[in-house]
């Protein structure tokens, strides 16, 4: 007897809105359109703030929405129920987050990161430091050598998995490991990580993990972000950012700041339930799928662009590790006129992104990407670099987003 | 010859959806939908995100939208063009302003406030004060007590022109004088202000001023806050809150933060696109009227409905300041049951609030009612409180919020 044939869950097409003609490597900016988001927000306009107006956030449950999008997002990435909060955006949970692991470790002085790391993570400390007025240092190092910098003096260690640029992924379970060693507090960036590769948060015990729910989530542009905080150090964590909805009864008006005694307290202001509901249906595309799925999805996808890219267009330097377990869900090539060559794809219907200073970067999202696409996403990579085609001037164009 | 006769402007009740049967005097908690904006909404879900994905932010002017969204508000607020940025929530934008002012005047540790601030701003100060750690103070005093307690050791005055409960509003020329005079920084939130009274934020000459966009507004539930900066000032500004969007070359990817050239600076992360874009919409509202001739209907209304209320329930206790050059666009009464008598008057379609610990709050947003709103909302309250309708038990459950 066969052992009974697994249903093929992936991709998932029919549930997301795709132009015809486009091929999307783009999801790690921002992800397509869910199929019913529009509905979603529709419904959220006219029916509940239409209809119920301020009645609303108790009758269609909008006080409640950040939580139930958090519980959803905290399945993802193995994470608990209630440890995961939404709202604001990434910058603002990388604060949170930083803030709350320096009050942690109030004799330490350092923060440590990698050149890597996505600037705003780099800003807001920087920002962080200055409020604080103290010695503080923000102190940066090569990606592959944080392992060796993480000393004693370090309070804060802050690093996002999966590098924006080249897709290089940290060894989240190892880092933290040695970042605890040390006595430091572990922060966690999953912007390319939540929705693309197999996290866990529990497992991994770091203190704190932040991301944002606009890239492999496909929570829209300016979703909203999430902060997750270990659940034993929650009800000792003294939030910076100490708004309303993270007080313990937002609706007492009390004088005083009294935190809500759970991952709440790690909220602050109104939340956009508009970008809140189409969030919430968009990760309704992940019911029946794991993230073990979607990641080996993941790597068949993104060996096969390799494989193609290279065998194909020569002058294109692989910038991602080549080993998938070292790399997250996309892939990267440098290219000195890589941004010429994105617009002259662009045009061509193939959408991928340029990073400075010659980065081409391409991500792949399994939910409503095959290996036909990928394969044809790198024949027309081929035709622009055969042709030159991007040697064209209209393509030397910057637009200030690219 | 007679004067010619003004056209009516007011109110525009055509440019809303406000469900049959309702009378909404909570335009003070959360404004009512605007039309268009739900069709606003869909286009940029499905035009721009479905169809245009990441090419939007460019295509589409996602990335110009808080900019024009915040000249817009400027311009209900006595601001100049492009003095006004938005995104985030009105906790966050507190945080920015009272962190820059605290920078300004590094040899006081004073921000003075008053009780009847909307407790965020509170908290919002409590958060900063420990993040920096070193010994500020938050000092409130009364309301009316403000101008005597500012001195020279104050280097913030923040405050909430018009008090969220009794609608007492401060007058914001004579308080910045006074915290100028004491060489204080003052911020001035405009939560209750904003598109219900005329504001001189140019004249006044404060520092910086925050606000929400769902009240008055109408830009719906979660729509993005604003924060003015007075022009001469911008440059000097540190933000505390360094975010990628508020450097001066986003996209150029820089390891260091370097502050954008003008009120640019105090963007911090990605902008809610769906939410601001429904805010663009709900502005259309405010074309061809004045905010005098705002305010002149707002005091027509509330001045209607105390002479109405008093005159029919002799129990309600005014609560607000009976001068309406001293109120904003709310009208607040005193009793002991308020919550019940609120839950009874919505379940009669009329739709109020309450604040704890007594007050039952009416606002009155002129864009959408008229004086015949005004008085069948205060029969329909004289027969509840005549009938003491409120003591049914089933008025008494707490909902979250109320």
């Amino acid at each position: 007897m066969n052992a009974p044939v697994k249903p093929l869950t992936l991709p998932k097409k029919d549930r997301f809105d795709i132009p015809d003609g486009v091929l999307y490597l783009d999801g790690n900016s921002l992800g397509v359109l869910p199929k019913g988001a529009a509905e979603r927000a529709a419904r959220t306009i006219t029916q509940e703030w239409g209809g119920e107006l301020i009645k609303a956030w108790n009758t269609a449950g909008w006080m409640a929405l950040p939580q139930v999008v958090g519980d959803r997002i905290a399945s993802l990435i193995g994470a608990p129920e209630g440890s995961v909060a939404t709202g604001d955006t990434l910058s603002i949970k990388v604060y949170q987050a930083v803030a709350a692991g320096l009050k942690m470790r109030p004799d330490r002085k350092v923060i440590l990161s990698d050149t890597g790391n996505f600037p705003t993570d780099l800003y807001m400390v920087e920002g962080l430091i200055k409020t604080i007025g103290k010695d503080y240092e923000l102190r940066t190092v090569a990606p592959e050598a944080v392992a060796d910098a993480i000393c004693e003096d370090v309070a804060v260690v802050m690093l996002t998995q999966v590098d924006y640029r080249t897709g290089r992924m940290h060894d989240m379970a190892a880092l933290t490991k040695a970042a605890h060693a040390a006595g430091a507090v572990m922060i966690w960036d999953l912007a390319h990580s939540a929705g693309a590769v197999p996290v866990d948060l529990a497992g991994c015990h770091c203190e704190f993990a932040v991301g944002c729910s606009y890239k492999y989530l496909n929570g829209g542009p300016g979703a909203p972000a999430f902060i997750y905080c270990r659940p034993d150090l929650v009800e000792t964590v003294e939030p910076a950012l100490a708004g309303w909805l993270g007080h313990d009864a937002p609706f007492a008006m009390e004088m005083n700041y009294r935190p809500a005694m759970s991952t709440e307290r790690l909220r602050i202001g109104t939340p956009s339930i508009v970008q809140l509901s189409i969030l919430d249906e968009a990760l309704n595309a992940f019911e029946g799928v794991t993230m073990d799925e979607i990641r080996a999805a993941s790597i068949r996808l993104s060996e096969r662009f390799i494989q193609e890219v290279e065998a194909r267009c020569p002058m294109l330097v692989l910038a991602s590790p080549r080993n998938p377990d070292n790399r997250g869900s996309q892939v990267s090539f440098a290219f000195e006129n890589g941004y010429e060559a994105i617009q002259a794809l662009i045009a061509r219907g193939v959408i991928g992104d340029f990073r400075a200073p010659n980065i081409m970067r391409f991500g792949f999202t399994p939910l409503y990407l095959d290996e036909t696409d990928v394969v044809k996403a790198a024949e027309i990579l081929e035709g622009i670099m055969a042709s030159e085609a991007w040697k064209d001037p209209k393509y030397a164009v910057r637009a200030r987003v690219t």
